[in-house]
């Protein structure tokens, strides 16, 4: 049997919130068994483009990177917030190493093809853009690797890239050599009924309930897409996708999504 | 015997200059066997201290790290300049890894003590201080380590330290595993008898010497740390210092320190 790696992703909603970010760190630090961590944003990066005067670009509510917006967001995920996270998870005792895609040539990304929209300096990934050799290596060293979310293009090119897509594409591509959880940690206590009640968390979701799910319309908006990546990882040979509330990752309380 | 590892310092004065730092990195990618490369900061953190308000604080010509001023400088030393350089050494053919001293936890410096001045968040080092287990590790990977002076100190603070101290540091700690050759790489081809003549460089400095050029006030100024570093490293059992002009590290022109 292949040993268990789990990769938790964290978003914005956690990171903003530095009491709240210690105390996921300190739960994540208990976790027992080889562990990836990966993050995402979070609204600093775009405070500190207002203060410098860089007005942020967003087209459809997504951000255009372009060549200083990339320059800020890299110091911003991979300086600071990489790097604090680095630093107190080393407090709590566990070997962390931060990484953006260039280092170790973990993750190269594609830089997204310009269509109705040129995107700038956003990257792309498939499973195949995951270099499991490395990450294997790190694991095997003790590490545990800290990914944020910037890759690069293998040409000297970094690249600004969605962490939900970091952690499914790193989740696809180590579940050929390990058994694959895949947690994603936000606000909420996992798939609710009703968004207003936390109790109502659906405890299991399999595809056929996700079709009739959608359906209905209980699972919509920013849900859909969170789903459809984890779907798509359990279908590509990912174990279990846990979709659950950063502050409650050491809970039984939480949606499980499996095939059948 | 053991192998060699070769140990290249570069400052602000070649990271400040988009293409001197590319010419840099592509002679740095042909230098062979194991290697790495440790990176000072640059005025870019300066510029961008100004820019949002926070006044670069000095004394005595040194800077005052302030928790803002930590934050600044580890987004630009960790973030951008880091990262620019390992994804330039990646297109280079280098399979580079980015590291602050929380990475991994290859480096734990100790806040420095509040004398006279207190320097704010400022790590000082010992050889005590690098984990060369780990550093083995990665360049047993074939990894080639890239250090920004960012440490940490094991309780979650990060720390700005001397990039100088951490290229002595980490040659002291690997040479009881490896030969080390340590090379400082500046804006002059060496050691000058005459700065104003760049060709007067003194080919090769041991103790004896050192002490004489001292006396006579041939070397003075920001050189003297500089050699005291060198030479302290060489009593500790690294094999050669050289300090070189960063553009020309594959030439023979420069000056090599040795003890006797």
């Amino acid at each position: 049997m292949n040993s268990v790696v789990k990769i938790f992703k964290i978003g914005g909603g956690i990171i903003d919130h530095e009491a709240e970010l210690q105390e996921f760190l300190r739960l994540f630090s208990g976790i027992s068994g080889p562990k990836i961590l990966v993050h995402g944003g979070g609204k600093g990066a775009s405070e500190m483009l207002r203060q410098l005067g860089i007005a942020p670009r967003m087209v459809n509510g997504r951000r255009i990177t372009d060549a200083a917006t990339l320059d800020l967001v890299t110091m911003f995920y991979a300086g600071k917030t990489n790097k604090q996270i680095v630093a107190t998870l080393q407090k709590l005792g566990i070997n962390a190493l931060g990484l953006t895609g260039a280092d170790g040539n973990v993750i190269q990304a594609v830089k997204r093809p310009v269509r109705e929209i040129d995107y700038g300096f956003v990257g792309d990934l498939s499973e195949a853009s995951v270099n499991t050799h490395m990450l294997h290596q790190f694991l095997a060293l003790g590490l545990t690797p800290v990914l944020c979310p910037i890759n690069h293009d293998g040409q000297g090119q970094l690249l600004n890239t969605n962490a939900d897509t970091i952690a499914a594409s790193v989740a696809k591509a180590l579940c050929k050599q390990y058994e694959v959880e895949l947690h994603f940690c936000f606000e909420k206590r996992g798939v609710l009924t009703d968004i207003s009640d936390e109790t109502s968390v659906i405890p299991k979701i399999n595809l056929a309930d996700y079709a009739l799910l959608k359906e209905s319309g209980v699972i919509a908006d920013g849900m859909l897409p969170k789903l459809e990546n984890a779907f798509d990882a359990l279908q590509f040979g990912v174990e279990k996708v846990i979709i659950e509330h950063a502050l409650y990752i050491d809970d039984t309380l939480h949606t499980t999504l499996c095939l059948t």
